[in-house]
């Protein structure tokens, strides 16, 4: 499961930052009654006591990574949001240890916010069925390596050695297991709860600029679409959906958009109905004079990536390219 | 749940770092056969799938963070082991907004290693009953009140102002809600693969000092008694437990020893219990020659410390106490 954390980036300039921050947005209390009391051990050779359940719950709640620059060249931070079955590590280093997005916007210039929406890795998870009322989906190496565009479900193997992947595969294949250590489980049912605490970060950060990947890049779209006079542009990366009304509720027109696609779309048919739904909502958006780009990888000559463009070998070109849009938007305010 | 992210700390000098990375160490691939696959919807608006839980599942891991410094002055890496029921947000950000012991430390010249451990925030958790056999334990703020030494259980209230705490009470009670905000669920019976996986992340890192809090302090000792000439110092706050052989197995001298404990302990038969049996390791460490050094808090003047004296208001006078003794063990390596 390790991925190489000696390896350096020593060529790379120093990140001096004002502040390393975290905090908690959204949530609220809920009280159990009526579960039974158990006995259980929980210090190394303690003794066993009483685990009463019942009382009070936070739940809904989200994690936020602050890391703020000493001086930053940028207006806005930019905002992270990560994808299902997963957490904020993503965007930290790459499965096979080079340097995620993370340390590529904060050497242009962003402030970062890194964040794990409700019930994914430090935001924590609340009981089921007491609170939550399903149960959780935890997600085998089988179906990523399908689902991830990594290669065909039949080219999953145990053994690493034996797994097929598409060719010229940009994922790195040979950290596929580093890449799942990284998962976590998810429920399908919390959308709601979810966008609730998107909002209420957003609503605590004022200006912003959101990167969204997979069911990020989905509630991204959403968001801005709830918030459009204060967030700057939203970069949904492979987005896994989008609102099913592309417009803010009192027409106000909306910022910039930028959809950033892979490759072997046209391999995988829950891809390629994922795609045709978000496509329709960009068109939907260039009809009443949103900017709404596509950057279709494979089209404009990046060949071979999967659903996971920050952790592809290409990474950095795949960022410098949301970079280059974003630079027309949000230009550093001095040289960096 | 908000603790107040935007407060700043401009008066404080930049952390400069070269690289800031996480990577994943420990675990295993466990196959799982014979469940039975589920119909579930993911997406916004998208169309229901079939889930299969069957395949291959990583269990095990543990999530490591290092900010690395551009100029160390230190030369061995801090690793802060948080405890029970937490993660390493736990050392980021107090709950009322002070920047924690990450920060501090960073300032003091250290390389930091912040982990989530096993079943714990980003490292992820399996399936129960398939791979964890037993559920998961949920703490209710109702608990974490008394055992977390805030104050009597009785003295909980949902309503906050209706909370008792102790008198003269050092822990931040206004932030409590946003305290518990980072809580997350953990297993009992969870020891040795956790025990596993710090193994691996000290054969990862090399030499280094070890501070670990409450359930993680017990897991710092246990950690230097099997790697006794690796270990430079270790710090254990309020620890939970400790190893019941103190020496390494073949008698290698340990490496000096911290123990920090807060206030109120006397009115606590858990803690008094707890503290009881690491006192005896402590004694057993000293009469074979090692440095085991006991910081009574109150004892030594300051009154009033929860279970948590890196979330307290004097927390970084707490901090100071701590690296003072480490200043003789670690030295800095130039004027930071």
């Amino acid at each position: 499961m390790n991925n190489h954390p000696g390896t350096t980036n020593a060529q790379a300039a120093p990140m001096c930052l004002r502040e390393i921050r975290s905090f908690f947005v959204g949530g609220a209390i809920r009280s159990l009654h009526g579960l039974p009391v158990e006995q259980r051990r929980f210090a190394q050779n303690g003794p066993a006591r009483d685990v009463d359940p019942n009382g009070d719950h936070v739940c809904g709640q989200m994690y936020v990574q602050a890391y703020l620059q000493a001086n930053p060249t940028r207006r806005v931070p930019l905002l992270l949001w990560h994808g299902g079955g997963m957490t904020g590590a993503n965007w930290e280093t790459t499965p096979d240890g080079r340097p995620g997005w993370l340390s590529f916007f904060l050497r242009a210039g962003f402030d970062v916010y890194v964040s794990d929406a409700v019930e994914r890795g430090r935001a924590s998870w609340a009981r089921w069925p007491d609170i939550y009322t399903e149960p959780p989906l935890h997600r085998s190496l089988n179906e990523g390596w399908d689902m991830f565009r990594v290669g065909p479900r039949e080219g999953y193997a145990s053994s690493a050695s034996e797994r097929r992947a598409h060719a010229g595969q940009q994922f790195p294949v040979e950290a596929f297991d580093s890449f799942a250590a990284q998962w976590v489980p998810r429920w399908a049912d919390h959308e709601a709860m979810t966008l609730a605490a998107y909002d209420a970060l957003l609503q605590q950060v004022g200006p912003c600029i959101v990167l969204g990947h997979s069911q990020g890049g989905g509630f991204a779209l959403e968001a801005v679409r709830r918030r459009p006079r204060q967030v700057a542009a939203v970069i949904a990366v492979e987005p896994s959906g989008a609102p099913q009304t592309p417009h803010s509720q009192d027409m106000t027109p909306l910022p910039p958009h930028l959809y950033v696609w892979g490759d072997h779309i046209a391999e995988h048919p829950i891809w390629q109905r994922y795609r045709a739904n978000v496509d329709a909502h960009a068109v939907a958006l260039k009809a009443a004079g949103t900017r709404a780009d596509v950057c279709d990888l494979p089209g404009e000559g990046l060949r071979g990536n999967s659903h996971f463009p920050m952790t592809d070998r290409n990474s950095d070109l795949v960022a410098a390219r949301v970079l280059h849009w974003l630079d027309a938007i949000a230009p550093p305010t001095t040289q960096s």
